[in-house]
């Protein structure tokens, strides 16, 4: 069985002094610190990152990492758009079953701060599909439009999606590393401006720097000496098309059922026996599907839980995105994939302090790339 | 054991018509067709490719490749520049150590010469260590600089250089998916322009376009019943700073070293068992290192034996860049890597035609990323 030993995340944020790579050197020397291990007993790396080419003229990240930890391993970059941490994670469960008694770094890291609006709008819109492009439809209109759809064909306004911003601002105003530590009200997000109808600023998550990384081993002697240890239950990815137009249905993710309904069956565990999930909320509305897709949430009902608040930490039966989510924690998004596994290792170790999820036993991560066309899905438990 | 069961490539060249998904997609066909079977018997696809975010404004291939083969299976899209394709071959290779019965597809693909000089300069030193793109250095200079001190540490010339160019051109004359189909002279290559002293246009591979695929599988059935197979004997990596000023040496690769003595041991061969070598010439100093560093040639020696064109087809005892290498049959770096493993393929299958080397039985391929921080040693036997 594959465990998670350890995790350390950077502050998210408008991180202006640290480089993409003084960010990552950072995560790399937390995480170590945390386990106590040294770089040397590393035996591979992975590493999720969209945005470095573009942004920052850096390819070759695993180079670059190899140089930082002063070592010759494997290292693997992946690029699966916002869900290239997901994607990493996901590799490096493959790569330990396939090699015994090895212990593997995952990271994941964006900068995104240190470039203008047009410049940060452009590099995103690469994980849309070239007819998106070219009519000028960005990640809130294509969500956007989703939402549209969704409000009118179950009859919810505004206020249903609203409510996933509230409850995630409440979550992060908890995460002392979360980018917007603070909580918002219904009011506020419906009085925030449009970004792309029905979608305001506050159903939105924002542009952040960040890095993280966890510590995922097969050494049984290693999983036993460690302070605290999480068991992988199981990771699996579903594609689909880039394009939303080429989809079935406009309101369900097929990416995430093929990976929900695999990862499941790998970890032999019913949805109810699932009490906490980091769900990939790039927009509000995003968050009500996957909890639907997930099979969480009856399909059409998404709207009706939000507003009740009952996925808030406190309420149940399965709480979402106690991190605060993309929306509050931030959303450096090649981050973000490594820090929901990082979230649900804290809870699942009673290390989540002020938004400490009671009695927890096994926890499910939900990253997605683009508009659904990748996702990823990942159940640990104790 | 893992088996590559079937190749196809594109045409390398200017593909001026075509985009980076049209190559793709000529690719994925090509080698569904050679080898009988429909995308949906294929379990995950492994893409290798440097620059589509850069140059095309398309990040998240997975789901434009999932869109193109209609299936919703894991995609993973890895990334370490000039090693692209040769990291998604090994990353395959250890997926299906993991997981029994599965078939995938490994491509890689690279579009470049649809954008001016200055674009593709710039989009190439990513690789690059940031003090090196700070101090204007491309990748000519730094292979230059490589290039200077080995000539001078060994007494060499440039004609011993110039040899490697003038062997890769005579065996990309042999293979009609070459970009540059003609044989040139010793002669030629030294009245060629300098690019970076010593180096010359015609000790350097150009910009091209491409794709290329295998399928690899462990399926024994599929196997059996297959026209042609090759065993994946073992398939490693190696990395290394990124700077080239922090490495003990300027004239050796350590990442060629490691990933080949890892590899080597895996295969459990010795390297007078193997017959062929596709090894990583970006420039032709760079395919004397490779020599060298993979230990078919004693140190310093390179130099003589490029000029003796030991590793010419009829020669020996080791042939190397039977296609033409990157030189001759073109480097679209994404794709070079996985067209280096469909060479071996089509070698050790007797499938090679003009330039077919007779009676080999393993072969070694060599693909290396940026000025060495990351290289991937795989050996295919019959």
């Amino acid at each position: 069985m594959n465990s998670v030993i350890g995790y350390h995340t950077t502050k998210f944020g408008e991180l202006w002094e640290k480089s993409l790579f003084d960010l990552v050197e950072e995560s790399i020397e937390g995480v170590l610190k945390s386990t106590k291990l040294e770089a040397g007993q590393i035996d591979a790396v992975f590493f999720g990152n969209m945005l470095g080419g573009m942004l920052d003229n850096s390819l070759l990240s695993s180079a670059r990492i190899a140089e930082i930890m002063g070592v010759n391993i494997p290292m693997y970059r992946v690029e699966a758009a916002c869900a290239s941490g997901g994607m990493a994670f996901q590799m490096a469960h493959e790569y330990l079953k396939a090699n015994p008694n090895k212990t593997v770094l995952v990271l994941g890291a964006e900068k995104m701060t240190d470039v203008g609006a047009d410049i940060i709008t452009k590099g995103l819109s690469s994980a849309s599909a070239e007819e998106e492009q070219t009519a000028g439809l960005t990640f809130p209109g294509l969500y956007g439009m989703i939402a549209q759809v969704y409000l009118q064909k179950y009859g919810y306004t505004e206020e249903n999606l609203a409510a996933i911003s509230v409850k995630n601002h409440y979550h992060g105003s908890l995460n002392d590393k979360a980018h917007f530590r603070c909580a918002i009200t219904l009011e506020s997000v419906m009085k925030s401006s449009y970004v792309a109808y029905p979608l305001k600023v506050l159903d939105s998550s924002g542009v952040s720097d960040g890095a993280a990384g966890v510590i995922i081993t097969n050494d049984k002697l290693l999983i036993t000496n460690s302070k605290y240890n999480v068991n992988i239950l199981s990771s699996q990815i579903g594609t689909d098309t880039i394009s939303l137009a080429k989809r079935k249905e406009i309101t369900e993710l097929a990416a995430t059922q093929i990976a929900s309904e695999k990862a499941l069956q790998e970890s032999s565990l019913a949805r109810k026996e699932i009490g906490i999930v980091e769900a990939h909320d790039c927009f509000s509305i995003a968050e009500i599907l996957a909890m639907e897709d997930l099979g969480f949430w009856e399909r059409g009902k998404g709207g009706k839980y939000a507003l009740e608040m009952s996925s808030q930490i406190g309420n149940g039966p399965v709480i979402v995105n106690t991190c605060g989510g993309l929306k509050a924690a931030g959303h450096p998004v090649g981050a973000t994939g490594v820090k929901q596994i990082g979230e649900l290792f804290l809870q699942l170790t009673n290390q989540a302090g002020a938004r400490q999820v009671k009695d927890v036993k096994s926890g499910l991560a939900h990253n997605v790339g683009g508009s659904g066309g990748v996702a990823v899905v990942s159940i640990l438990g104790v």
